[in-house]
């Protein structure tokens, strides 16, 4: 819960304890944070205070103030927010070479990693990525997609490549999903890669990585003109 | 150079004008910046303005006031900060596994795209090594040895996988190379793997990258009794 602050550096406290409430999902992505003066009552502190931590979190890309409306959250973490920030200047191809790296050592350590429990939650997003497909609904295709390699990447069982991972390439992902055909050779594809895992057959599994990396580049270097 | 700021939102341009200061070197790490007054001359802007700008580059990481002494550049960009505080809390094994996964596609990429620019700069890093070796100083020897892998980093030409790897890897390398014995082996691990760059031999450049990521891993995990 909330506890009134009592130390110096009043600001810094502030904006962590907002940047907990984020990570928690108290405050959720566009959601708008309360106003001023409730945040000066809850927190215990002067409005310049509150203003502080405020445009400091504007600062790191975790809020945003619309004029006449509020403040809202942009982002859950500062690794979050200052990666996307530095995605937005990258180009597609960079950005799919740090995936493969990623993507690689993520499936041959969930190889060694995985439990029955994550192969399970990796066949249940295959059964809706496959259902999505013959239901033609790509927008929960791409959202079930997304899942099952967050799913895999989880089961690496290494936090710091985690959070890289669901911070760098969610929107990349999602925006090459978005413009592919939905057919069976994405399920052939999912197929194989959980297969390995499950086989704890790591050449195959980067073998799969390998494949599909390769399909993503064909897919967005004709467009990039760069 | 430095010019008066006229629009709105004077906090937000005078973080970013010291963070570009920053970024190109005016300013560099350690160094302790102009007071108060002499900043709001130099950008032309309140005390407030100036406190608060600071007080969000503070938050951020980038810089730091020591009470009675002045504020101090801590980190060169927002990415580096953000991935600084990451790092701080990653175990060792999470950090290697993340640079195998980084190392991998560097050389593979390095192999594809280095020049012979790049093949002469990691030879002078190369000779660097072997000859602090000889001499005996290990302070310099970890200095040339991590440049050498930066310059290899360098040589994928890929500027967001160059980012990360100077910014999440440098501790790291660094403190292991710092208990490792200098000797022959690590002359000949650099050989190895510049000769296989420079023969554009991504299998072989890969096989070298394993082979120092497990010697790492075996220097590091004894000692973290996790």
């Amino acid at each position: 819960m909330l506890h009134k602050l009592q130390k110096k550096s009043l600001v810094e406290q502030v904006s962590s304890q907002i940047q907990e409430m984020i990570k928690d999902g108290v405050w959720q992505i566009g959601d708008r944070l309360p106003n001023e003066a409730e945040l000066m009552e809850q927190f215990g502190v002067s409005r310049n205070t509150v203003r502080e931590a405020i445009r400091a979190l504007v600062h790191v890309g975790l809020l945003e103030v619309k004029q006449g409306d509020g403040t809202f959250v942009l982002a859950t973490s500062e690794l979050s927010a200052v990666l996307q920030k530095r995605i937005q200047s990258a180009a597609v191809l960079e950005i799919l070479e740090v995936r493969h790296a990623l993507d690689r050592e993520a499936v041959s350590l969930a190889c060694l990693r995985r439990t029955e429990e994550d192969l399970n939650q990796m066949v249940k997003y295959r059964d809706q990525c496959l259902q999505f497909t013959q239901d033609n609904n790509l927008e929960k295709f791409v959202e079930a997609d997304w899942q099952l390699h967050q799913t895999i990447a989880a089961a690496s069982y290494n936090p710091l490549l985690i959070d890289m991972y669901s911070h760098l390439f969610e929107e990349i992902q999602i925006s090459i999903t978005s413009t592919t055909e939905m057919n069976d050779a994405n399920g052939a594809g999912h197929n194989d890669l959980i297969l390995a895992i499950q086989n704890q057959d790591a050449a195959s599994a980067v073998h799969c990585v390998d494949m599909y990396i390769s399909q993503f580049k064909q897919i967005v270097l004709p467009k990039k003109g760069e």
